[in-house]
């Protein structure tokens, strides 16, 4: 159960439901429409190692070179190709997929360098700019798809070239005698080693992720007893006043959440998606390690601290983080204004995406449905949004107030391309997301997080389970469980989760006493065996949300069940103020009409 | 009645009263106070153009080095001890200014160049960064003292070498062959070479403050048909990426008021101090040139859209301006947020002081109470408690709402000194604020802007015109005026600023039919003649105000008369949120009692 981006193929959505439509817009839709773009800008022919014009053009985002993600941008999209490809074979994307990873293969260095910008563009220059270049960014994406690759594909195709990368790397990088003592300037590897770990089970892999999270701020860890950072500007010859557009002053180290280390960080601070990356890896190596362990002690403090500071502070109601355009993260405390006619709401989708991985994790450390909510109200109000109906169209930007001066609007790709592969592999393993289950022998407990009709299926050690969610969620509350056991009777415990917005609930046939911890439901073995159809009710009434009254917004949220509403041009007359000045009377009902797509 | 630097000597305010006992503190203990700061950190002796240890100090805002100001805080300085001087001698003053002046000479190039750094620090480079350094802005605070030396002494002991400065500056300056086109980074100069034209009826000091101004924002302005400060940056071989600290992106212009000309500026942008001193020189020479002059018609819309855009969209309830501490300026329309901690409300002494001045020209383009009300919001409210009773300590940052983590306090002196010598020299000419004047033979027009316990004394051809204002102001909206003429009849117009916010208001002897034009009561020759002495009544009931709603703040304010009322915490039990969640009921009446030193 450690990863959602295993067990989602535990999973199958029910044909017509509310997931299953969304994934088969991606796998028929998207996934083309993507590979498009990839071709057409340049991307999917980039490891050919050829010169393209675009690298010609002087940085949008000084210092970044514009393609600096590109290896990213295809790495994702064959991560989430290889998780659709399972719901049915695509020859055409099957077959991209394998010219891709040819030419990844072809890019690669004798000594398993892999990097498209530090090959044709800045050859010789490799490892020079940990700050603000996307290197490890880009080879923790490419062990991520090598992953999923591996296992659609059952072969080592890809895996075995980055593995050989991934030697180089943790032979580059240490706190040893000639190895570069730095770390990502955009966290990703970290996770993507922990991952990479559970299917090598090499230590070298661990060892390295866990050296880049503790390294990561150390004042005095370069050669010099400095910062890392100022070491290689100085060594790159840049002035502390050459600032990179997201640094509002000089050392902004805060940027990449390496002002100081994580341990001793109090708040949570920089640029959003960072953040969440570097988070969910701290929080997979203290499961990894285990909480009580050394490593768990001194990192769960603080990775609990920055997430209350996140979602109590400086998230919005949509769960969306990241308020500042600028550094596209993070502002003051309660500094959440809702368009960026206003000073904010960049409200990025990765981040969005990267609260959902990170709440996740957290689940796995302490079950506690305060994640699974965080995990739910992201999933529906900053993700989906990310992508239109028809899968070919995504947000970057995810403003709560569009204004005449910014209008919100999706776009069919940007030039840092990361959200709409983001929303394709999310969505692509969105399963895994829905519960977690561990199995011992002939004993399993299966969490449910998220509730949709859909089918989890897995082996005991001599029984299949089959557990069944039949619902018209996120329409409505009720939930139809049904449990199958094939073969000898299994000790079978389910957790259910029980929304904090749901403001009554019952389960029927009644439990009698509600053993509920933490937010979840216990259902005993006991009581599963005599109730294999029970039905989890919750009450989906429109809600009257407020937001805290620090962040000085003068507004009210129409919410009802997961679902945060949204008063949209489309639907009425244009208004020049974008509702900026219209009221709502709170002394009428507010009352729902079954939604027609349900 | 030019300049209220001049015709504050036509008035004398009432001993007691409360601008006369502000206005002594300065004399007696902020004078000297300052002084003893100017000694203390090496300003003092500066001009003597021997090293100071300071002057190897790292810039705390990067690229000025901290001394870059010092020049323009002694001028200040000198320019408010000249105002505060005839009040009553002070020999220890009158030495100090008298020295200072000595050094200045002293310090002074053959060719006429005076300045510190240039001459110190780094000589050779003089004129290279316009856009970061204060040369030109010091220059212009020199001709300021110069004109208030020359004005009080009635020497050319400062006036002289400061015409040789400013010769220089008119052959260094302009668009002809071998001049530099170029324009000051901090608008200060312009203002000043107006004033000074008013002495010199030098043709040259007009031409150059206009070319300063009608220069500015040029696109194509330079050598190479760039931005003038794109020439400049590029000699000093800089990046582009090498960003002042108070630049958020590359070629910030928009943070001197330079990204376009000036009539092509839609909306107020940037650093508060300056556009307010650029936009006085703006009206100062709109009105030198006559509003209807070519020059007029090309300036004046744009002074009065950019008016507008700051009085209905960037300034606080307090008439501060400026809510961006990174450029000390103003933020995006409706941006007011209360503290710093809530990403706001930097609202800089010498901004508020700006407005005023500002405010006063314009009333000189255009009798409007409009401008006047605002004058008097800023004098109480934001420049007023710019500095403690005792007269030696100052504000710099003027927040709304202090809070734990940036707590409002006033300090004895600041690295960068502009507001606490500002105060100074404000209140200095404080009475040329009250009142403006104009004469032609033995007619007479006074208008009256501000309240106060003062006497106006000024002749005409013939006669002597005495007025005389008593009044408890701010406390009490009660004024009597007395006037007497001392020689043959003058025919004398007085008219009444009728403030804003006073909800009701009566001149008694009633003059029948009431003309007011612009929210000025205008009072005829006849009626004046007939009624020398008359009461005006303003009601000044507690009032509660509510900023605009799109700045978002769920707060009112309440006001009475001129002032903004405060709640501190000196009154009131220690506030661990600063009053953040402090409701108050409006269900009260609020009421007012008897201030105790009115």
């Amino acid at each position: 159960m450690e990863y959602p981006q295993e067990n989602f193929a535990a999973t199958k959505f029910a044909p017509g439901s509310f997931w299953a439509r969304r994934r088969e817009v991606v796998r028929a839709q998207t996934l083309r429409h993507q590979l498009q773009m990839l071709k057409k800008t340049g991307r999917y022919d980039a490891f050919k190692l050829r010169w393209h014009p675009s690298y010609s053009i002087p940085p949008t985002v000084y210092p970044i070179p514009n393609h600096q993600f590109w290896d990213s941008d295809v790495a994702k999209w064959i991560e989430g190709a290889c998780y659709l490809l399972m719901d049915s074979p695509d020859a055409e994307i099957e077959e991209a997929v394998k010219e891709l990873v040819e030419m990844i293969k072809g890019a690669q260095h004798p000594d398993g360098y892999l990097n498209i910008h530090y090959s044709v563009v800045e050859p010789g220059k490799r490892f020079t700019n940990l700050r603000d270049m996307h290197e490890l960014y880009n080879a923790g994406h490419l062990i991520e798809a090598a992953l999923a690759h591996h296992r659609y594909f059952e072969n080592v195709e890809m895996l075995s070239p980055i593995l050989k990368y991934v030697d180089l790397l943790a032979t580059t990088f240490g706190d040893q005698e000639g190895q570069i003592p730095g770390y990502p300037g955009h966290p990703e590897i970290e996770l993507a080693l922990l991952r990479l770990y559970k299917v090598s089970a090499n230590q070298k892999h661990l060892q390295l992720a866990q050296f880049f999270i503790e390294e990561r701020g150390n004042p005095k860890g370069s050669k010099n007893q400095r910062h890392y950072y100022d070491d290689e500007a100085e060594a790159r010859g840049e002035s502390e006043h050459d600032l990179p557009m997201y640094y509002p002053a000089a050392r902004s180290y805060w940027y990449q959440q390496a002002h100081v280390p994580i341990i001793d960080q109090e708040t949570i601070e920089g640029h959003s998606v960072r953040a969440m990356y570097l988070l969910t890896a701290v929080a997979d190596l203290i499961r990894i390690r285990e909480p009580d362990s050394q490593t768990g002690i001194k990192f769960l403090p603080a990775i609990e601290r920055l997430w209350s500071n996140m979602v109590e502070k400086k998230s919005y109601v949509t769960g969306g983080i990241g308020a500042m355009k600028q550094w596209e993260g993070f502002g003051i405390d309660y500094f959440l204004p809702h368009g960026t006619d206003e000073g904010g709401c960049y409200a990025e989708t990765c981040a969005a995406i990267g609260v959902m991985m990170l709440a996740e994790r957290m689940l796995q450390i302490k079950l506690d449905s305060h994640y699974a909510d965080i995990m739910e109200l992201c999933l529906y109000n900053s993700v989906l949004t990310g992508m239109s109906l028809d899968g070919k169209a995504f947000t970057y930007v995810n403003q709560l107030a569009s204004s005449d001066q910014d209008i919100s609007q999706r776009h069919e790709w940007f030039e840092c391309a990361c959200c709409p592969p983001n929303v394709t592999r999310t969505l692509g393993f969105l399963g895994g997301y829905l519960w977690s289950h561990t199995v011992k022998d002939q004993t399993a407990i299966v969490n449910v997080h998220l509730y949709s009709s859909a089918t989890l299926n897995f082996k005991t050690s001599q029984s299949t389970v089959t557990i069944t969610q039949q619902t018209d969620w996120p329409w409505n509350g009720d939930v139809n469980f049904d449990i199958k056991i094939d073969g000898p009777p299994v000790d079978l415990q389910v957790r259910l989760r029980i929304p904090d917005w749901a403001e009554s609930w019952n389960v029927a046939p009644s439990p009698g006493t509600l053993d509920v911890r933490d937010g979840y439901l216990f259902l005993s073995v006991e009581w599963l065996q005599a109730h294999p159809q029970f039905q989890l009710s919750c009450t989906m009434q429109p809600r009257v949300v407020r937001p805290h009254p620090l962040t000085l917004q003068p507004v009210v949220y129409i919410t009802r069940g997961p679902i945060v509403y949204c008063v949209e041009d489309v639907d009425n007359p244009w208004e020049q103020n974008h509702f900026k000045v219209i009221a709502l009377s709170l002394k009428e009902t507010i009352s729902s009409y079954k939604h027609a797509t349900s």
